[in-house]
C-alpha cells in the first residue's frame, strides 16, 4: 500500500514536471559536430577596394546608439549594469576584452542600423584570430567583424559574412588602422506558434558602400558548432561581441539605427 | 463590282489598322485612364532630414558610367549618337531638354548602381513641374528624381518613387542647390515563355543614405498613364530623362555600377 | 469692404469644394475610375480539361466548415444571424440570393481551404453574368467564382482569378452541372504599424488539381472600381458572395479549411 | 644530392595527395561529418489521417510519365538504357532494387507534378529501412518517399521532407497497402555566372491532399552526408530512387507532370 502511494507520488511530480511521456518520445540525439565542419573557405569572395566614403552623420529620424561621447545606451550583456568598455576622446569607444560583450538597452525588430568599426594598426595574428568581434542582430544572429584584409579564413566567417551560414559577395576590407562602414538592412523573422518561421530574418549589407549580402536569407541563429537553429523570439537588442586579442583591440564609432 | 471593292477598301482600312483578326479574338479593350487615376497623395511620406554624407568614389570593380569628364559611356536615346548634354568643368553634367533623354551604351540586368543629381537653386514651379527627371532601370523602370523639399506632389510620384507605383519610404530629400545620393540595388526580373513574369523586379533604394525602398517589388513598367504593364525584355540601359523645366535643369556627378 | 466679401466668396468655394481643412492636410483625390478600367481581357488562359479528381473528405486536423448537412458554421454577413441559404437533402447547400452573403463564424489567419461548387446546368447570361459567386479570403481578398467554360470575360475577372488582379495561369473549368473544386493555400498578410504590408498576402490555388495561381503576391483589398486598397486587418472569415443570377444560383459541397 | 632527392620525394608526395597547387589556392577543408549529424529527430510532425481522394487522371495539358502500360517515358539511370524495372498488370510499376534508379527521358524545370506511390502491405524494417525510395528532381534534390506510418524516423528524413533538410509540415501517410498521393509544384532554381543561387528552388508538396511544403526554400542538393551543396545545372530529368529493401519494394502508379 506504501508502494502504491509512493508510486502515486512519483507519477504526480512527473506529471507536474512534463515529465511522464511515452517511451516512444524517446529519440536519438544528432551526431555531435566540430567546429570545422561548418566552415567553408571556397569559394573565396573577390577583393574589391572600396570608394571613399566619409562619415555619416545621423539622419532625423534615427536612433544614435553612439554619438562619440558616452555608452548610456548600452549595457553589459553579463549583468545588465554599465557598458563597461573604453570610450575614448576622440569619438570612438574600444571592446575592453575582460568585460564580455554589450548590447543596446533598446530591444528592435525592423531596422536600418550604421555602424563603423576599425581594426587597429598594428593587428597581429591570422585567420579568426585577428580583430574578431560581431553584431549580433537581435541578440541573435551575428554579422561578422574581423580584419580580411589580406588575411584569409574560411569565407562563411570573414567580415561581413552571416557567421557560419553565408559569405559576403565580395571582399571590401579597408586595411587596419582605416574606419569600415556596415549599412544593414534588417528584416525580422515571424514565427508561427510552433515556433518554427513563417518569413526567415533577411538581411541587406553595403560594406563600404559595397553590396555584400543582398536580402539574404537567415537560416537560423548563429551557432559556433553545428547547424543554425531556429529558436523563436521577439524584439531583441543590437549585441556587439568581446572576442579574443584583448591586447590589440578593436573599436567603433558612429552608431545609430532607423526603425522600419 | 462596287461592292467588291469596297469591301477590299474595308478589310485594307482594317488590316492597316491592325483590325482583321479572328473573331474569336475579338476582345473588349480596356477603359481609357486619366493620368490622375494613378496619383495617390496620401500618405505623404514622413519627412527625414537625411545625414551627412560624402561624395563617394567608386568601388574597384564598378564600371564608371561618368567620371566628371565626359559622357562617353552615354548616348543620345533618340538617335543613338552622342549624348549631346551639357558637361560641365566641375565634374557635373547638365540635362540639354532639347536633346531628349540619354542612355547608357551598356545593357545591364541586376546591379547595384550609385547616382547623384542636384536641383539648381533657383528651381521653380510646384507639383511635378519642379526639377522633374527620372532613372529609368533596363530602360523600363522608373525611380524618380523630383524636387521635393518642400514642394508636395502625389507621394507614388515624389522623388524615390518608383514612379505611379510606390512611394518612397520616407522623404530624405535635401534642399535644392545640395547633391542627392541614390544608392540602388537592382534585380532584374526573370519572365516565363508567355512573357508573364516567373520574378518580377525588385528594388532597394537609399536616398542620401536613408532607406526608402526596401526590396520593393515592381509590379510592371512605368506608364504615365494606366496600369503598369508586364512587358518582356532582356538586359537595358539606364536612361535619363530629359523632363520639363528647360530654364532650370537639374543636374548628375559621380555614377558608377556593378553588376552583380 | 468689397475685398472683405471676395474673400468670403472665396472661402465658401473653397468650403464646398471640399478645399478648407487645415493647409498641411488638403491634396487632390485621385481621378474616379470606372469598373472596366481595371478589367483586362488578354492574354486569355489556356483552357486545360482537368483530371478526374473525386470528392475528398476532409482530413483529421481540418475544421468542417460545411459536412453536407448544416450551415451551423456560417452567419449571415448583414445581421450576424443565421446565415439562411438553402441546405439541400444532398449535401449541398446554395445561394439564396436575397440574403446576402454568408461568412464563417471563425476568423482566420494562414490556412489551407478545400472548397467545392457547382454552376447549375441550364445556366444563362454571359461574362461576368453568369454563375458569379466569391470566396472572400479573411473577408477582403476575393478568389472568383463564376462559369468560364465557354464563357469569355475578362481575364483577371474569370474563375480563379484573384478578381481585378491576376488571372488565373489556366483555365481550367468543368462545364456547368459538374463539380469544381479549389485548394487553396492562404497566407495572410502582415502589417507594419503605418497599415503598410510588410508582408503582402500570398495565395496558392489549385482548380480541379491544376495549378492556377502560384504562390501569387495578393495587391490589396478587391475593389470593383479602381486600384487594390491596403487596408490593416486581423483575422479574418470566409465569406461566400451572393451575386446576380437568382434565378440560377450555384450550389457548393464538402468544405473544410486547416491552420497553418 | 640528397637534399635534393628529399626534395623530390616531397614533391611526390604532395602532388599524390592533390597538395600542390597555387600557395594562394591552399585552403583547408571542411571537417568531415557523419551522416547522423544532418539527421534531427525533433519535433516529430503531427500525425495527420488524410482524408479520402481518389485517383486522379492526368488534366489534358500535362506529359503523362505512366500511364499504366510501360515505362516508355523512362531510362534506367546508369547507362540510359530502357528502365527495367517491372510493369504489373493493373497499371502500376515497382522497383527493382538491382538495376538502379530510372529518371524520365525528358528533363524539365518549372513544373507540378502528380504522382502515387504505394508501400508493401508486408513491409518490414524500421527508420530509414522500410520502404525507402525517393523523387529526385531534376535529378538533385530529393523529395523523400518512406513507410512513416507508424514508423519513426528523423523528421528531416521522413516521408514528404526534402531530405536531410526540411522535414513535412505534418505526418499525412497512408498506412502499408494502401496508395499515397503527391502533388508538388516545384519552381527551379536560377543561377548567377559565378554558380551560386540567383534565386534556390522552391516546393510545394501536397501529401495526400494535405498540405506538407509550403514553398519551402530548398537550400541545395541533397547529399547523404554534410550540408546541401549549391551546385548549378539547367533543366534535369525526374529520378525515382531504388534504395534498400529489395525484398519488398514500392510500387509507383499513375504519374503525369505539367511543365510551369
Amino acid at each position: 500500500m506504501k508502494k502504491k502511494l509512493f508510486n502515486l507520488f512519483v507519477l504526480l511530480v512527473l506529471f507536474l514536471s512534463g515529465g511522464i511521456v511515452n517511451a516512444q518520445d524517446t529519440y536519438p540525439e544528432s551526431g555531435k559536430m566540430e567546429p570545422n565542419m561548418s566552415e567553408f573557405w571556397l569559394p573565396q569572395p573577390e577583393i574589391v577596394t572600396p570608394g571613399n566614403i566619409m562619415t555619416n552623420s545621423a539622419p532625423s529620424d534615427a536612433i544614435v546608439l553612439f554619438d562619440g561621447k558616452d555608452l548610456s545606451a548600452w549595457v553589459n550583456s553579463k549583468d545588465g549594469r554599465s557598458a563597461g568598455w573604453t570610450v575614448n576622446n576622440n569619438g570612438t569607444f574600444t571592446v575592453k576584452k575582460d568585460v564580455g560583450d554589450i548590447q543596446t538597452k533598446e530591444s528592435f525588430e525592423n531596422f536600418q542600423l550604421h555602424i563603423e568599426w576599425c581594426i587597429p594598426k598594428d593587428i597581429a595574428g591570422s585567420s579568426q584570430s585577428r580583430g574578431n568581434s560581431g553584431i549580433f542582430l537581435q541578440n541573435k544572429y551575428e554579422l561578422q567583424i574581423l580584419d580580411n584584409y589580406n588575411n584569409k579564413t574560411y569565407s562563411n566567417g570573414q567580415a561581413g559574412s552571416i557567421y557560419k551560414q553565408t559569405r559576403p559577395l565580395v571582399n571590401a576590407m579597408r586595411p587596419p588602422g582605416e574606419w569600415n562602414v556596415y549599412d544593414v538592412i534588417y528584416t525580422a523573422p515571424i514565427f508561427k506558434d510552433d515556433g518554427s518561421y513563417r518569413m526567415p530574418p533577411h538581411i541587406t549589407v553595403l560594406h563600404n558602400g559595397v553590396l555584400i549580402q543582398n536580402n539574404t536569407t537567415i537560416l537560423g541563429t548563429t551557432t559556433y558548432i553545428g547547424f543554425p537553429k531556429v529558436v523563436k523570439h521577439g524584439a531583441g537588442p543590437i549585441r556587439l561581441q568581446s572576442h579574443g586579442d584583448a591586447s590589440k583591440p578593436i573599436s567603433f564609432r558612429n552608431i545609430w539605427i532607423r526603425k522600419l
